[in-house]
């Protein structure tokens, strides 16, 4: 059985591309505030690479605030807590990278997440958008899943290439080299329903 | 020897269904508050995925306190211990999770669980409810411990339609979508006997 | 060689019944209050479940001081560290938990443990004591070291019912359901000799 | 190679028995004292067990501090550091128990160590000594290392009785129930030379 | 597939060599400061002696940070992230200490990273740069990525001796013996575009 | 390859001699000091003895600053790092400790250390150094890297005198029995040139 895109109106639910054993899936990223004091939370039942791409996300975040309106001070009122379900399947790997950005973003400025969009990508510390395998069981998956959208890595585009016409159809490609890139294309410029006020 | 049911008038306890290698089995979910500076503590011999069910009951309440009139202040005042007999036992899985979702609500806002209800599903930050497995052996424990109601996801209903009707008599079914809902179902509006005032 | 009954005037000394690969022994819980910041030190070489024993019985005594009169500003003031002798015996399971509990309580209230008495038994968060195994090969342990009183789960009378009379000559049983019947039976209202002023 | 007793003049340094692989061997318990918050240090290539009895020790001394007249706000104004060489040699095991204790009190309190005496035996928190294991071993490395008297624990007394006259011939040994026995045997009523006035 | 020069016009990305089981490769360390109190985060799935490097560099600038003009204030008012990509790869030794190193002391001076130049070398805490080995698959990979210039340690010229030179054309090497020519090659007096004021 | 001898005319630089599965070989011990809170930074893929020296170093020096006339004050003031290169070989054993409490006495006073000079031995809380083991293959490695000056423990006298002279010429030894002695033959009265005001 494979999941289905579910469109998430709250801020922080994005839907990535995974590779596992049995096949390509989608995923959700979620993320949620409380009150706290900066600390992150990771849950999910993933591996240190995964881990890490969360951390990634968080710290290019705080380090590049200014470059999404976000005020530096809700960093140190709110805890952050990122989960990736399903809890039984152990995930890991760094192409959860822009989901995870793009959850975090979308968080911290209570815009929307654009409909039946996917992605899948590593990110960096200098804001580049790096390539990822498996993209032709993800986009399968995807397919399945009624994704209509999907951000890719630019380096990426030639394994889409690889990939027969009819597969493809109904399917658009956005391929970014930057981070700020994916930020652009997922989230829209509206605030969700009910938007907090951090 | 398989656990029975039993009525638990204090806040905090709800009976949850498990999944053993001998079986099906009801399990019971304790939590309780002591004077502290919001500390979680989970115990009962249980894996990482289990404890990270704790984590995000806990976290998704803190996130949405006013959905269920909790003064946030009351998560920096006290300590909270989420404990699941038997410790002899090793338990692992995200199935746990509405009943320790449940748990804490009922804690929080010191609200009397149903009774002869019992529960399994996974939760997400998001505030969906997910399917699980093991229903057929679940719900046979459950009928054994004389559970009445049992709350499941609305992606279980086709378990529960493979299972032969005579084994399901006497059993009332809830299938939800969302969080929020199982909240709704098994938690009474009357406050448990000797209330505490938080 | 196994160990005698010793009769403490300590307060936070309880005699438990464990039950090892070589058969039954006795077993003592020590605990001991210094000045501090309410942090739980635990030794004597104990596994996760046995440690989580000793977690459970804490906070539950925190949650529910005035249950025996305890005032909650003394969590913050001590130290607790609970001991079980002897270092070189690796030790596991849920079944000290009532000792721990009646050591700890009597710590706190700084009240006289009965003489001759030794228990076994789970605890939980609401209150009930749970089952355990091992049962015959307690009892004979614990005639051999003197005891004269046990107190054991309602649930494990079955288990006394199946051993032989002549084993059980001059032992009286109390059969419990809640964990403070067992603090009513194991502990005296007389303070112990040069009680602390907590 | 075997140790020799070597009469140390500082407060902190006891003389114990090891009993190893290669049979048994004295050792040193060192400790010292450094200005600090009250954390407590502890070196030695040592395995669980030993590293318990110096927490034992440390917090036996914490919660009976008055006994030896020691002054309960010293724990917070120093940090205490125990170490066992050799470090090459791993250790472990309870019977250093008594030997830490004493290296303790020692060091709270200035008091010089008695010449030419060893100890082994195992420590609790209600004050009693604990027999150990090796003791034939124990003895003949003692008198290997010129050490003229011992203590032990009064359950060892018939180890004793089974060694051959003419290996203890020069050895006197000091049976003990108590921890406080010990204390009274080992240190004299003497301060050590430039006493550190805590 | 191997990884190609790319030119980084921010502050605290640079270029190291790096060998790994399929050859040698290019690599980047990449570090960002957010506001913060001191902490030193490092991602990127490394090893322990990689790790290590990253302590060592920081450990360094701080206790050096008069040498390049750095207010120490700054060290504690921000968080430093370090990040080595690509995340999916495990990598570890001390080879990309001078990296780290120049990485680092870009990111705090704000310093311009000379283009097209890349590095390899092990710090020390005294100053010196020590060789490394798989010096020739590095140099290999330099020149395919498009490398110009290259820093080794001074003991590491005899490996460039043993290349053959067609090999070496459009390289040019500079060999150091301190850390602080490292620096004074690698980066320039211009500051980044849009420098950030610490 | 083997290391040479370095001069070093920095604080806190000492020069040890190791026994590794290749043979003798020279190594540093390496510390500095940065402002700080009193932590202690241990890095160089030493195992878990070889860190307890540093720990041990540390808290002698701590426990007996006046010895050296340094004023505890620096304790909290600074953190202190010590390193011992080369990162990729992994160390272990207590032998270098009298290097590491040279270093960090040096550090700490800012006194120069002798030229030429190196050593190995254990170091203990009571001030005494203990004997090592590789002496043989230590001292050829010492003479190969231009060490005129060997410290050794005096019970160590006996390994040097079952070498034959001819691999002897040109060193001088110094046998010692305590960590004082150490200090007083390693460090000169001069500070080193730039010396830090602590
Ligand atoms: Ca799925
Ligand atoms: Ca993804
Ligand atoms: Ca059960
Ligand atoms: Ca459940
Ligand atoms: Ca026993
Ligand atoms: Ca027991
Ligand atoms: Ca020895
Ligand atoms: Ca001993
Ligand atoms: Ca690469
Ligand atoms: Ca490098
Ligand atoms: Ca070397
Ligand atoms: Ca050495």
């Amino acid at each position: 059985e494979r999941d289905k895109y579910e469109n998430n109106d709250v801020a922080g639910v994005v839907t990535g591309l995974a590779w596992t054993q049995v096949g390509g899936d989608i995923l959700f990223i979620e993320s949620i505030l409380s009150q706290g004091k900066g600390n992150l939370n990771i849950t999910g039942n993933l591996g240190k690479v995964m881990k890490e791409s969360a951390t990634i996300a968080m710290e290019y975040i705080k380090s590049n605030a200014d470059k999404w309106g976000i005020d530096p001070e809700v960093f140190n009122k709110y805890n952050v807590h990122i989960h990736v379900p399903e809890g039984a399947t152990p995930k890991d790997g760094p192409s959860a990278g822009i989901t995870m950005l793009t959850s975090l973003v979308s968080l911290f400025t209570q815009r929307k997440v654009k409909k039946s969009i996917a992605m899948t990508g590593e990110i960096t510390l200098r804001g580049k958008v790096l390539p990822v395998g498996g993209i032709k069981e993800k986009i399968l998956a995807a397919k399945r899943a009624s994704i209509k959208e999907i951000i890719l890595c630019k380096d990426n585009e030639r394994d889409i290439k690889e990939i027969k016409e009819e597969y493809l159809k109904g399917l658009t490609f956005h391929y970014v080299k930057e981070m700020s890139e994916v930020i652009d294309m997922a989230l829209t410029d509206e605030k969700v329903y009910n938007a907090k006020t951090l």
